[in-house]
């Protein structure tokens, strides 16, 4: 936890201003301030904002820097879960090393918070979460990893997964993870239960990996949904993708939204160029709190991606017809202080006494920042400059 | 047209090799060639592939390089049409600036070929053409561009606009544009009976914008595919967005893309991030010639968008859900010489007698140089250097 002054910057592109951290939190915003011992940085009139947060990413999975990997597949979900299964150990996949790589060029980019889920399963057990959590604690002061704990293969289908999630949060995963209980699971009833019973046990939120499309996945949220009001876990239970709330029918959709709003469930959207995914702007309309998320970088799923937000708000502005200042403007927020939010951190946004963490944009409005392809100018955590002009600025730790 | 020995460059991703251009073609390509009086580069060992192809944009619509354009609305393709018309003047986008801007950037990106729709309305008449043709000619030898007269506010239900067309293509444009014959123009036999006859009496090939979705598209393009046959102009009709082709019932698109491909109509596809599109590897499979399109960037339609081929070929990838090393040759192979092929242009690749264009392209193999977001390390154009990493290599020739 630092001290910092940042001198000439644009808070939420309004006018400019000097801003004062103290201690990791913002303590004063205005002209001319003025703070003795305090390092001090020129921000040049650039808009500043909230870090970007990746509310949905997979850090255990990436190949980047390491040479191209020829072996992608296509084929069912199924068959890309099975080959990256297989793939992972001839590939020489070291999680620490890679989600280090990850992470840091997440840093680079302007995000402090990022929630990535982990295989659990029973080639790799718990091997994969040590990795994470080795890069977790590295990376300590400079972005916060929640860690899911994900049972990628199956959770009903592979008997002892459950014990191997037991223990995953017992060893400091901090969120249950799930995989579609109707479509992978095949016992949505048992599988559910599974879920909330370990979030009962650990005291810890649950993120469900919800694929199911159409009338299946409103059927496995609906109960989704039951359970969460059941157990009282309003504001505790993610659900990610949920492609069900894109089907094209606003009848079906509008009520289940009025639901999810209703027991605090949050959504964790991709922009998925390729699926049906829920209307932005219709979810924040029903005042469902969003995160967005890069999810899988080029990893032995797909070829796709790069590890910073504010690449993956375009995708997600694009694939939601966002045209207007206005729109970006929610994109923006969404990729950052909402991202946030729906990870249950709190998030006031540039305020006096809220995390001194914020990352500089290049544009000349909020809108601007979104889609313009630039370095961010400075990336600060707690006080503590991280990244400059989108390269790390973090004594001690290099990219491996 | 020029002279250049290329050394240690991978053509199509293959063995290193040396390349030479005598008279603007690729005269040998082989090991350890010698020639005297050339200008030599190094290719340090890169990919080199046929230039990029924009086979659908439009260069006198973008904002690029100008402030932040905030007045994007929402509302039907009707609202977007008529707030850029009446954006054009008081917004100060001069053509010839704004197209020598986004045409610039396409070369230093690696592209060789542009194919340019220009609006030709009642308010600004033939203006748009002449910034446009100037523009072509300023860069004649760097990049070719082909000129689509446009009639974007409308043809039957803007009388008049007829007579425009006609002389735009007396003055030099190259193509017969259309729009939504049945949806905007309302009366697609008259609209299509148009087009036909000044594609006839100028003897020009035809590339109509077709939005329209579902049945209604399907009619429109049951009618163009008639008329290709009735006027045996088989290879010189192109239909762009085409988004009828991407509706979900196979047994309706199957057979339409079998007489597309029949009458050897060309679809050039944006891989629109928020409709319905014609899937590439559907079209390809079918034996459809198909180019891919940057469309708008930053216009006042939209702010989305790069002048880069290769960054709207991801998006054309990942819209088609394109996972394996084939489908990106593929995709890759459509955002180059595919593209020019369906534009009408000799496109054999790069072989001995070909056109003496070519990019070289960051990464290990085709599939990677296609995600990897990189410059071109060098950008030939008829055996003329004219971008260097990224950057314009174009004597007498700067950004405006
Ligand atoms: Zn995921
Ligand atoms: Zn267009």
């Amino acid at each position: 936890m630092s001290d910092l002054l940042i001198r000439n910057i644009r808070p939420m592109g309004g006018a400019a201003a000097d801003l004062l951290i103290r201690d990791g939190r913002i303590a004063a915003i205005g002209a001319a301030l003025s703070a003795t011992g305090v390092a001090v940085e020129d921000g040049q009139g650039a808009i500043a904002i909230p870090t970007l947060v990746d509310a949905h990413t997979h850090l255990d999975k990436t190949t980047w820097g390491m040479g191209w990997y020829k072996g992608r597949k296509g084929g069912s979900l199924q068959d890309l879960i099975d080959n990256e299964r297989n793939a992972r150990i001839p590939l020489g996949l070291d999680v620490h090393r890679q989600s280090m790589r990850h992470a840091l060029q997440l840093i680079a980019n302007g995000t402090g918070h990022i929630r990535s889920h982990v295989d659990v399963d029973h080639d790799h057990k718990l091997t994969l979460l040590e990795g994470k959590l080795r890069t977790r604690e590295a990376l300590r002061g400079a972005v916060d990893i929640q860690i899911v704990a994900f049972p990628q293969s199956g959770l009903m289908i592979r008997p002892g997964v459950y014990d191997l999630l037991d223990e995953a949060l017992a060893m400091g995963a901090d969120v249950v993870g799930g995989l579609d209980p109707s479509s992978m699971d095949r016992d949505p009833k048992a599988s559910l239960d599974a879920i909330f019973r370990l979030a009962e046990k650990h005291g810890k939120p649950i993120d469900i990996h919800l694929h199911e499309y159409g009338e299946l996945g409103a059927f496995t949220l609906e109960e989704i949904i039951a359970r969460t009001r059941a157990h009282g876990m309003q504001g505790k239970v993610g659900v990610s993708h949920c492609f069900c709330l894109g089907a094209p029918n606003p009848h079906r959709v509008g009520p289940l939204m009025e639901q999810v709003a209703r027991e605090d469930i949050r959504i964790f959207t991709t922009g998925h160029p390729s699926a049906e995914v829920p209307s932005l702007q219709d979810m924040r309309a029903a005042g469902i709190k969003v995160g967005l998320g890069c999810d899988g970088i080029r990893d032995t799923w797909g070829p796709w991606g790069q590890p910073d937000m504010l690449h993956r708000a375009r995708i997600v502005g694009m694939k939601n017809r966002m045209r207007r200042d206005d729109e970006l403007e929610l994109l923006l927020d969404a990729a950052s202080r909402g991202g946030a939010e729906a990870m249950g951190i709190e998030a006031r946004g540039l305020v006096v006494g809220a995390a001194g963490d914020l990352t500089l944009v290049a544009g000349e409005t909020l809108a601007h920042a979104v889609v313009e392809e630039a370095p961010r100018p400075l990336v600060v955590k707690g006080g503590r400059v991280v990244a400059r002009n989108g390269s790390l600025a973090l004594a001690g730790i290099t990219m491996p």
